[in-house]
């Protein structure tokens, strides 16, 4: 079964009629890490699918590079605001290893919107970003960076061992030698 | 035409067969202000409509009231992930007003997304609560509690005229007297 198919099916199923439109829709990507898929202050115009690979959400603040999410395969993204309201988008996205996609136009992805299947797809995608959003949101409000960072580890997040030292630290909001005094700190309670 | 018919128009149209399906499961109620509407840890079993009224989502920390975000009539609420996965709610909604409602119970508002338009209004919704639960994540990434304080004035948030400050100190992730300190300064600013 496509990947995507595959994917899509985790939340709804798919008849075969609407899954044929929605294929023949899609576009191949193959690209590097540390490529730029879209830029801040241009136009976002894909809906993807992240077959494989890792990739990162940042922005520039006074010349300051600012991580704000990481997205592991599989998994569906855009820069949804700039995509829907077509305004331009307020964060950079780039492959941090390389990645396979898949991509959708946006007229492409809204004319979906007829089938039920893609509709209630996007509807269940959307409120499952909305719970990523608010729990990284309730983290920030009420636990430390060493708080975060602890629970990072605990849970096995993949992410603490694939994402450079430097774009975590920025993510948890504190400086890389912050994280690396952290990180001492577990290590030795670990060795005792 | 009906508050709610009204608002859910503004984001999709809505035909007369599947209005009348939607009025003939609404609950009016009223409340006075300080009434707790959700309880940390029970079941939200409810989606509502503000149609007048002033509410604040916020969590118990170690004993401290913690102040997540607020929610302005007109306005659909609910505690989303306690409704759709039903798990325990993570946090309590209080009227800070007296407040009027219209609420639809978990299986009538799952019964309704079979119609098209209220499928749409739902995926709306949601889309438009991840931007703004996106941008008070951006906004706590990036800018300090003055910076989010003095852009609530500029943007003339009814909120700052309306919320208790210590509730608004709590969502600022400040202590009531940086706020105070806060609102001398800029005060001073004006006068000079």
């Amino acid at each position: 079964m496509h990947p995507f198919r595959q994917y899509i099916q985790q939340y709804t199923l798919v008849p075969e009629q609407e899954w044929q439109k929605t294929c023949s829709l899609l576009q191949y990507q193959e690209i590097p890490g540390g490529h730029l898929l879209l830029e801040e202050g241009k136009l976002c115009r894909h809906v993807y699918f992240l077959e494989d690979g890792l990739l990162r959400y940042f922005v520039w603040r006074d010349g300051k590079d600012i991580t704000k999410f990481f997205t592991n395969a599989p998994y569906c993204f855009t820069s949804q605001r700039s995509l829907v309201q077509r305004i331009p988008a307020q964060e950079n996205i780039e492959s941090l290893s390389p990645s396979t996609l898949w991509s959708l136009d946006r007229d492409s992805a809204f004319e979906l919107l007829k089938y039920p299947s893609w509709n209630t797809f996007v509807r269940l995608l959307i409120q499952e970003v909305q719970f990523f959003t608010e729990q990284i949101l309730e983290e920030i409000q009420q636990e430390t960076a060493e708080q975060r960072y602890r629970k990072m580890l605990l849970t096995g997040n993949a992410l603490v061992q694939q994402v450079p030292l430097k774009h975590l630290a920025s993510y948890l909001g504190i400086a890389p030698q912050s994280l690396s005094r952290i990180r001492k700190k577990i290590s030795a309670e670990v060795r005792t």
